[in-house]
């Protein structure tokens, strides 16, 4: 089974069901939001991640927040309700631009649904609150319907690069809990498994904050794959005994000329990759591609709070006060990508050129 | 300063003051080991630990032993209780090559010496026991003292190798905590802190058990040097940035050739490091090179407990019941290492004309 991390259960009075990702991989337990307060803390706290799966998490909160209009509330006040909400809901990850765009994709949707109202009987447009309600449910179910096609698309494009009986590498969560579809680089897996493949996944534990050995290493054993967990140090010594036939990640943000960011480590499994001829690949949506950028060298690296690295389950594993080193990203070059996967086609050998191509 | 992870104090009614690396880096604490079975628990439960310091503490484990000896025991009883106590300690941890060297060389001192006293008369050999505990004491300090030398001798060849304001990188734990000195890697970076050099060194946290982040961050912060602790698939993203000079790490076993095995993550660090163009230095005792073994392929790779990787400060951190790959080392190639320092000089550029030329 794939997992789903992201469902609406419902119509406009439903409720959102998400899988706690805090509570994995000890526990697999289902988080019910019937309110936009019990969402916010939900993004807040890791309950649910992944900038997709964020994304049309929040729309979906905009959803219940109308179920707060009465029927006495009008298109006016309907918008209010929206606008505030959408403010509130875009602090819950301040650094998550799928949130912001979710968010805003909803709001002027339903604000182009009361301008079409304009020739509405006073008495209908103090209704018409439930009508926006269902104008926004529409909106976040679009945005659900067009990631999980996104989701499987990018599989189908990316699963010819999975060879029966080979043994693929993943790093960090690019998978079904990330997205509300059955994610990026784990679609590929996904669909190459739909289609009777034979393979083995190792999956990079991913320090500091584990999501492969807690998130991919999961969703991969409930959908039935052979799935191993490593270390990331490991990953250098798998490809020398040729255990690794290729190597797939998502990614964050892919510049004009294909260079790749994605979860810190993966940098280096491309130098390893090359050294021991891997085809490495990056599977992503083509909304990762920022065109502003030029190249990797571009891209900010956010750097992360040192706590993540010197404690653990509340043990601290690092002397007090040390200096830590805690980039969140690094950058993969484009000319160690053996292709780019996204949900409209393949970039293989990316350049500037074929990236511009692709997108056109 | 630079911690000493074992000592003997006062004479053969003594005792053994070894640092409690299992409170480490949280609490410092010094345990004192007054008879042999808490030192058999401190091995076992690695309160200390690292092959050379488990040696010399397990010598002087055998000088405990002997404390038992009442005035009334002859060389013969005494002869009986050191063979009886090496046979126990040397089950406390089964794989540790030097504890058995160390045990075995003591043992076979204490009969020369039980040999050397046929002529005595019978009340001489009578009260000779203490004699013996004597001739053990004695031995435990050549190897102890032996240890120290060979450490600082290895600091010594290898410091010329840092230079001044650069950044070095080490994986692992090669310092004083695992030696009766200040360690063979280690060793390197304290002799060039002590010749005033100026430099950062990095900490590979060495997942699964972090012996980096925990002990070697730990013992670099005690001696007063710039330390900075980065989780293991950082190190390549550290280099591309240019903040690698040089990276050294000890080894646990050297074949004829130069091949090196040492902790796991070392063989992917040495690549990134020819990628990146960083020389790469092994520090070890002559001792740890193997002539029986030709190359680095016939080295055995120790697999170890699933449970290492899946569970922390017994926190699940991975699905129930998931594959593990855990080889406890990894072996990096001759060609890769910019030269093997031990305590009869340096061999650079190694291969198997001038690693036997170097053991000559």
């Amino acid at each position: 089974m794939i997992v789903q991390a992201v469902k609406w259960v419902g119509g406009v009075d439903g409720f959102l069901e998400l899988v706690d990702q805090r509570r994995l991989p000890a526990e697999f337990v289902k988080l019910e939001c019937r309110n936009i307060e019990a969402l916010f803390e939900a993004i807040k706290t890791l309950a649910v991640r992944g900038a997709p799966a964020i994304g049309v998490s929040a729309a979906y909160g905009l959803v219940l927040a109308m179920q707060k209009l009465t029927s006495s509330d009008g298109l006016q006040q309907g918008l209010k309700v929206l606008a505030q909400s959408a403010e509130s809901l875009s602090s819950s990850r301040p650094t998550a631009a799928n949130l912001f765009w979710a968010l805003e994709r909803v709001r002027r949707k339903a604000e182009e649904f009361a301008g079409s109202q304009p020739g509405a009987t006073s008495q209908e447009l103090q209704s018409a609150g439930r009508l926006l309600a269902e104008a926004v449910l529409a909106e976040a179910n679009a945005i659900y319907q067009e990631d999980v096609e996104m989701c499987r698309r990018i599989g189908q494009n990316g699963e010819t690069f999975i060879k029966p009986n080979s043994s693929i590498l993943t790093h960090c969560n690019a998978g079904a809990l990330a997205t509300a579809g059955q994610g990026t680089a784990l679609s590929v897996v996904f669909e190459a498994h739909k289609k009777g493949k034979k393979f083995t996944v190792y999956v990079d534990e991913t320090r500091p904050l584990l999501q492969g050995a807690r998130l991919t290493a999961w969703e991969l054993k409930q959908a039935e794959i052979d799935v191993t967990v490593i270390c990331d140090n490991m990953a250098g010594w798998l490809m020398k005994q040729g255990k690794i036939d290729a190597v797939i990640t998502g990614a964050d943000r892919i510049a004009a000329n294909g260079d790749a960011a994605n979860k810190i480590g993966t940098y280096g499994l491309s130098i390893l990759a090359r050294e021991h001829s891997v085809p490495f690949y990056i599977a992503a949506p083509s909304s990762t591609f920022d065109l502003d950028i030029n190249s990797g060298a571009e891209i900010p690296i956010e750097q992360r709070a040192a706590e993540e690295v010197t404690t653990f389950a509340k043990t601290q594993i690092a002397p007090d006060g040390i200096n830590v080193y805690n980039p969140a990203f690094d950058v993969t070059e484009a000319r160690d990508i053996a292709a780019i996967i996204t949900e409209r086609g393949v970039i293989e050998n990316p350049n500037a050129e074929n990236v511009s191509e692709h997108l056109r």
